[in-house]
């Protein structure tokens, strides 16, 4: 059984393919694994073992009858219970939504099973994936510590190999910071790239939904899968969806990769900075060309996010925060109710910033083909830490601290790829993000894929 | 001279083609007639009479070489005080801009005179289009009346022969309005059709540049001049621009003319509605089949409009509001100060209605080609009348009774061409809209073309 659970979710496609190991199996291994660490993770809302059985056992006969369905058939998957699940209640971690179950699958949750993915269960979120740490759940490399989030359910069964991919979702970090702070991969997709609809909102001008998964190649796998024009979503685009598998494992020489000369290194852990450095000479060595980049607008970046965000979510909670406001966290519902005094003219002025930021951003694509940073500024707090100290003496909200290098990716809705890169002297999980040009995710998995054929940091795995 | 004035744009441009007309003869032309009508109109805050004829001179020069550049060469036009002019100040009709002066001319400027035609002078509008009466300007039809706003000297222009067309810009009804009450032709293009970029915006999201014409055959030579895609307005379309000549005159027999129950005929001036209800014969008499049709969500699209437009014009007005309030008038600054006090939660929400009832307008075109309505709900009023009193008694403020059926179009995006069908019993103007399907200007244009063509009201001109 723990063969199958070191595999990757393309490699255990290809086993399955081959007859080599029974879709039962593989199900049977993680629903094991699932049962022996829920009880310090706690990452699952709902775990789903009877309905992943059957969906197994019709995966191993269609495969035996000649109905291989693709890549990811027979591959156990879990979604973050924001995802609509027809006839299974999405909860959004949330007791507002206790007895709230849709009739439909949600468009992610269509295309995996179409492509015959199975689903484990509903991962946990911070509620309403308004935060960035999932209080219910804990960090697999340190049971003490967050997974962060708000896809932290996600980041922690991936991580400790209850699922071989995971959904989550990125208003402002949401999958790459649970990605980068448990140690997997995590995909934002560019902005319109993959379906949002029946995925419970946060702020639909910021959200994406991406996958969390074991190895770059797993990323590509299912983006492959995932992406593709729905008009059920008004913010999905319909350019055409590439092969993300052919140029995948061309390598990277000559790719001219931006290092950020501001903002991604003004504050912060030593650690964090070390090891994406490193990570830099590694490219370099791999073939990359480093150029410097300045981020234009830097100032502009966080208050362009959360004059959007926070209109968004309070418009999109109004009735539910009316009629159930006593069954909010306090901290989302006092959130949701600051966003209800949020001028229409700052949140008209932050639409328009953001789109002078997204043509700056553009710019810098002229002179480079992907931007290296560090997902995260730090590594995993102990759970209920609400702030950081940094080595100056200064201190700095976690919220601040966990999503300040994500939000460029939000904002400008380019594409990001958080991929391991090494672990602190404490054993936590470090990543840097590549972030490419508008719908060039292909460019970004091929940066990914060349570093990790290189490096070993995603073949590590927490004991737990 | 009276025999140029009496032709239309495209006919002018046949002549001067031909060699039958000089550019400078026709631009003599219109400004001896601004000269004779100013004085009771007002309708242009700045004549370029120099610059006109110098002009003139050049595009003569041109066309005898054999350098003609199509159908608008040497045809004199006017531009609505809101569009860029290089070097000459864009005063929006307000005392906030006096001292302003572009370096560069909008889009519309750039491509009429790339097209050869000639700009006669900057036309009055109601202060920043930020009303609908272009408090300034008379109606040339009654001197006592308004010519309507916010495009209001370019309605009152066209309509007195003083500019063979006259660019308008439509946020609430700005073209339609001063087209349906002095007489002429009004384009309202779909959204994102013709470029905004140069002119100063009242709401972007509801924003419409488009031409004021005396006939629906000019309305298709401008708009060919006009449309196409420009990266500079970030609500510029690419969809390709079809010939709007080439079926212009191909009849309407068979086509489908939806007839709202609802919404266009609730309240409104009988004689308006005789007019209409007059029309819709004469086009099933043409071959057109009537078809009744329910316009959706009727109550919420003064609500969406309202909400979307003030604070988007108090955001764009912020800074200037700030430093020169008192030289704002009134009623402007009144509205420009309360859109500060709209939530962004309600301008959140106000986006999603619409996108729901883009949704549902979109679908009545299913059973239909065309939808044919009153453009106004009333004919010109006294200047300085704040509102109408019904039949029934009811007083409704002048704002909604103009605005209300314009609305719509604001709020969809979809294409509406204003034509004259008929006059009051005090000899005022009246016209119907043909509203379209998305980016299908072509339809509507050659139903008001087949109109024309049947009928006589077009020609008449106002005795001034």
């Amino acid at each position: 059984m723990n063969d199958i659970l070191s595999l990757s979710a393309t490699e255990l496609g290809r086993r399955i393919k081959a007859g080599d190991i029974s879709p039962v199996d593989a199900v049977d291994a993680c629903l094991a694994r699932i049962e022996a660490t829920e009880p310090k993770l706690n990452a699952y809302v709902r775990v789903l073992a009877d309905e992943a059985r059957a969906a197994a056992k019709q995966a191993e006969k269609e495969i035996a009858a000649g109905q291989w369905k693709g890549p990811m058939h027979g591959v156990p998957v879990a979604l973050k219970d924001l995802y609509d699940l027809a006839h299974v209640p999405t909860t959004a971690s949330s007791r507002v939504r206790e007895n709230w179950t849709p009739n439909a699958d949600s468009a992610a949750a269509e295309r995996l099973k179409a492509a015959g993915a199975i689903v484990l269960g509903k991962t946990h979120t911070h509620e309403f994936a308004y935060g960035i740490v999932t209080p219910t759940t804990r960090n697999p490399w340190d049971t003490e510590r967050t997974p962060g989030g708000s896809s932290g359910g996600s980041g922690a069964t991936v991580a400790s190999s209850g699922a071989f991919m995971a959904m989550g979702s990125d208003t402002g970090g949401s999958i790459r910071i649970p990605a980068g702070l448990c140690g997997t991969v995590g995909l934002k997709p560019t902005f319109g790239r993959v379906s949002r609809a029946g995925i419970t909102s946060l702020s639909w001008g910021l959200d994406h939904a991406g996958p969390l998964t074991r190895t770059v190649e797993d990323a590509a796998t299912c983006l492959q899968v995932l992406a593709g024009h729905d008009p059920r979503d008004p913010g999905s685009g319909d350019e055409p969806v590439p092969d993300y598998s052919a140029g995948l494992h061309d390598g990277i020489k000559g790719l001219r990769v931006g290092v950020p000369t501001n903002y991604f290194f003004d504050q912060l852990d030593p650690e964090v900075e070390a090891a994406v450095r490193q990570a830099y000479e590694q490219l370099q060595a791999l073939g990359a060309e480093l150029v410097d980049v300045a981020l234009p607008m830097p100032e502009q970046i966080v208050a362009v996010e959360f004059a959007i965000l926070l209109p968004e979510a309070s418009d999109y909670h109004r009735q539910m925060l009316r009629d159930s406001a006593h069954l909010y966290n306090d901290d989302v519902r006092v959130m949701l109710e600051a966003g209800e005094f949020v001028p229409a003219t700052t949140y008209i002025r932050a639409q328009r910033v953001r789109n002078l930021l997204q043509q700056e951003f553009r710019k810098l694509y002229d002179k480079v083909d992907v931007i290296v940073a560090p997902t995260i500024a730090a590594t995993a707090v102990t759970a209920g830490t609400e702030s950081i100290t940094w080595p100056d003496g200064s201190e700095e909200p976690l919220i601040s601290a966990y999503t300040r290098f994500a939000l460029p990716g939000n904002v400008t809705g380019l594409p990001a790829l958080s991929v391991p890169c090494g672990f602190s002297s404490e054993g936590l999980p470090v990543g840097f993000q590549a972030i490419g040009r508008p719908f060039d995710e292909a460019t970004i998995l091929r940066l990914g894929a060349a570093y990790e054929s290189a490096t070993e940091w995603h073949q590590r795995r927490p004991d737990i």
